[in-house]
């Protein structure tokens, strides 16, 4: 910790602050600069009681954290790409793997239907709501169990691995029976009971981001996974929230590079979500390819117009097709499969 | 809802639009403008299929909502101010009500210290974190139900109604037992599980606004708590989080009468988290109580420098009675007790 | 500045770092922590090269600045708050200045009831754009030098001062020669070139914060005014641009203790943009002068429904004189006048 | 224009808005729903008086505009792309081009330097600012005329084209004598004045995003461009300001299909802005050309480390001629050259 103080305290005031610094055992080291004293403070900052309360003291201006605050899941921790295999593919390694499916799971004809032809498209894993958080307490909520059934039964026709979000502690045991990967919300991205429940299941979490949620934030999210025993860890950025209104979401690509550079977990891209307009999904993909991103979670329908959720970011089955058939270049050009 | 068509269309694919919208179960009343066709489609938005998946129509330039999707905390569905009872203080009447006590519960002399302090400068009613949502895994999580019977202690002593946070459905009944207002926190305002398992208990639920909540999904979410028969909703404004890192988050103030114009229901206003900074909270209390609030929630601590969370933010004792102080003009000025 | 280096980088890069901030000008002081090496680099950050393209190393984790960038408008740098008369009226004294009038000026009559109804209601100070920045080049641009001649006939009739918009440095010294205050708009704020301009006529200046402006950077915007021999300084807090959709800008009221801490410049509030809404503007009023602005900005217009710009937050003649009799009690709880 | 009315109001209230729809010369439709009267105004909402107003009214709920304010900047204006030729290199056509140099021009050896590894790496336009537009007056404001000199110089010698940014309209003329495009900066991107001013020129205008901006907004900034006579108008995405603090700003990708869907003019990216870390860089070179951009402007240097001005997110010469290497199957998957 830097702690750094205002100009002009009393020498009285300077040693109040050491003596806080070690008794809160921290060893204090103190530079006189032109205009300020700036004081720092030795030690583990993550074990350690936290010195950030020094700033309420009158004398003092700020303090600053040096140390990053994630651990399990930082790059310094694990130096080499951590790789998760779910029911057989590798997530994180050379092989790019997409997750395709509709938002919610709505009818086993919806459902295998789309099943079918993602697999056909080339996906390998199949995504769709069960339990949905909606932001009405009016609007359709998802089949709940018989959602997650219809899920296994896709599986079972497919051969395709399947993602599923979880939304309460008290599903969590029922949702881990089904799922192969459980899903984390971007509501939910700080709900760290659910968190915590889910990593114990031992099965792959998929973390979204929240829609307000600093890098690092989603990181210390990640860590109370990593940190419950669970290393099969997945980041997935959604879009944030931001001031502009022509998309639902404003997709951080960014965060692609910035995820590989600070952890070894994997990272997958929600074009659907993250821009809420299937005529921008493309062109999405297209960027999240090239940068270096895992894999995809998109959102597809055999009829959008009349889905029961957010049929405007839906793909088509064709529509789904053909942007497979465009990726390839692009996935090869980041030198991935 | 209004349907917004592309210029130039043709007839077939406007056809297929007004089909759409009467199977849907809506009126199509077509206008033509200069450039657009716009069609009106009426019916009730909040009881039929959504229509606003027919923006993912290549046709169709956008869908615009118009009625309110809120119903039970609208102001429309209910006259006059909801009042709210907790152990004889009303909150959203005459009486400006302040809520105040440590961030987290630590022991039994920081909180009864704290307890009997506020009392006597004026507060009603005790908050306290006994279960904390702390960013990192690594930081004080909080004393658990040790922490909820300190509380009760409290209020044996004092005679203060007590607040604390919930932060999992598995802790519902424990927290209800113990607690007169549960507090639903920012980071699980959108936890739609946790306000209906909230609601349910029937105690008042004081909900706090999301860091990234539009007041409209703030009042939705408001909606889930009276949709489960729980008609003892208070809002709390906490802070948005914006691009201006001066302060930890940016208390918006203008919430209180849009709140007051929206819905029945009262509002107070936490100017500890909203600033993330103790030298501004004065200030922003004046404010609150001159724009109208219905009370306040306030962190303070015997010694913030070595509060075991959010130091930064927390009043001393001496502070916070100066405070009480000097809110009587403002309190007056709003014309409230 | 505080240079942190990453971790386990060898000695050899780390005599490099040293031997830079040596070469910069600037004192190294090494402090070796658990996990990082921290420097750091004793000098004037301001008269110095700057340290921080040393982020762009290699073995460098993050410079962070310690020092404050501004000086001038800083509360270190003047203890006694600025008092800025204008015709008479201190701005930043004792007494609460009221500045009203239409967002343009559109014709004589129009200019003359408003200016006559403000005046009567106890405004100080007429408001009205003959230059205006409109977000399409279709908009009404303003009437320009024959705005500001009808501004100059409202002040004759009126005696009150005037207040108007300068957009373009070719505009300085005609817009000097009618206003008593040079108003700098939002999407100015960091028009550097403006504000110098504008700075070298000597007359009073209001700039507005930016719709994204941290407040660190709206004190330099105003280190630009006072560097250059202009004293008199107000700022002006209007609203920023955050996700919320339901104002047009969420006014950020803590800006008043924020700025009172830090600079000893006056800041007024203008509730009128920073809402975007008329039917918000009187509690925003109350908040404003319950904070302890110094004063206010409000856009009135006889007839708000037929105005050519921002018809949808003007006040009527009427409700500005019921707003401003309902501002005494919370002026006289801030001890003002 | 839609206008909606609030429920349950009276006849007579009614009749007065249909009155004033028609008297700014709209034909008003009306509509009557389930709760709500909702009217279509008829019209061309770009020349008649703005209906916006209406908002003020009481019995008015909201109005909501219908057609985009932007018309020559359209797609709808203009099927075709738009290419704008400099100095025989293609802007917005199938060649892909880098715009690449110093963030300031400093010296002569420093720009020819630069210039000649730019050159050689690829580039076809020698980008440097010799007007600078910084946050504090007491940083370099660039070298002004001088600067031009050496940029004019770089190009005699390397037969690069030059860009560099406008800051002021007294400098207008001198700066399109130097340059080949002229660079409309981020603060300046809504100085409706400095656009007018620059685009009578005649020379192709670089037009950033601001930090705020949303897309409408940059396309009717770019409207001013178009409407005084000059069609030769380039996008640049320079990244928005969020809440995200690990990067500089926050690169909207987006904004590449988005900015293809509504406008011809062709967009470039600039990450050195969009991310102020040079380790991003390459990664995000390479979604934007995934992604259908017409171009970059990339930031480089001989020693970012002593660069007078943004040295943490300039390349060095050496990583500039990687990045372009490893751009290539991404601009061939893009099917540009």
């Amino acid at each position: 910790m830097i702690v750094v103080l205002k100009p002009e305290i009393s020498k009285k005031d300077e040693a109040a602050v050491l003596k806080e610094i070690r008794k809160l055992g921290y060893r204090p080291h103190v530079m006189r600069g032109i205009e300020r004293v700036v004081i720092g403070a030795i030690g583990d900052e993550r074990t350690h009681q936290s010195l950030e309360t020094l700033a309420s003291w009158p004398q003092v201006e700020r303090v600053i954290p040096v140390q990053k605050r994630f651990k399990l899941v930082s790059r310094e921790g694990q130096k080499n790409n951590s790789v998760i295999t779910v029911r057989g593919n590798p997530i994180g390694g050379k092989k790019f793997q997409v997750m395709a499916g509709p938002c919610s799971v709505e009818n086993e004809s919806q459902l295998l239907a789309t099943a079918h032809a993602v697999k056909k498209a080339g996906a390998t894993i199949l995504r769709g709501g069960a339990f949905k958080p909606r932001t009405s307490p009016y609007e359709f909520q998802g089949l709940g169990e018989k959602g997650l059934k219809l899920l296994a039964k896709a599986r079972r026709e497919t051969g395709l691995a399947i993602i599923t979000e979880l939304l309460s502690e008290q599903h969590t045991k029922m949702v881990a029976e089904y799922t192969d990967i459980i899903q984390i919300g971007a509501r939910n991205s700080q709900n760290f009971q659910l968190l915590i429940s889910a990593a114990k299941t031992g099965k792959p979490i998929l973390l979204k981001r929240g829609l307000s949620m600093k890098i690092e934030e989603w990181l210390l999210a990640g860590e109370y996974v990593l940190s419950n025993n669970n290393p099969n860890l997945i980041f997935c950025e959604r879009g944030i929230r931001t001031f502009e209104s022509y998309t639902r979401n404003t997709l951080d690509l960014s965060a692609i590079p910035i995820i590989k550079n600070e952890s070894h977990c994997p990272i997958v891209i929600d074009p659907s979500q993250g821009s809420g307009r299937a005529d921008l999904v493309t062109s999405l993909c297209h960027g999240a390819a090239a940068m270096g991103a895992d894999g995809l979670l998109i959102e597809v329908h055999p009829n959008p117009a009349e889905a029961w959720s957010d049929g405007g970011q839906q793909l088509t089955l064709d529509g789904f097709a053909r942007l497979m058939e465009s990726l390839h270049p692009f996935i090869a050009a980041a030198a991935r499969e």
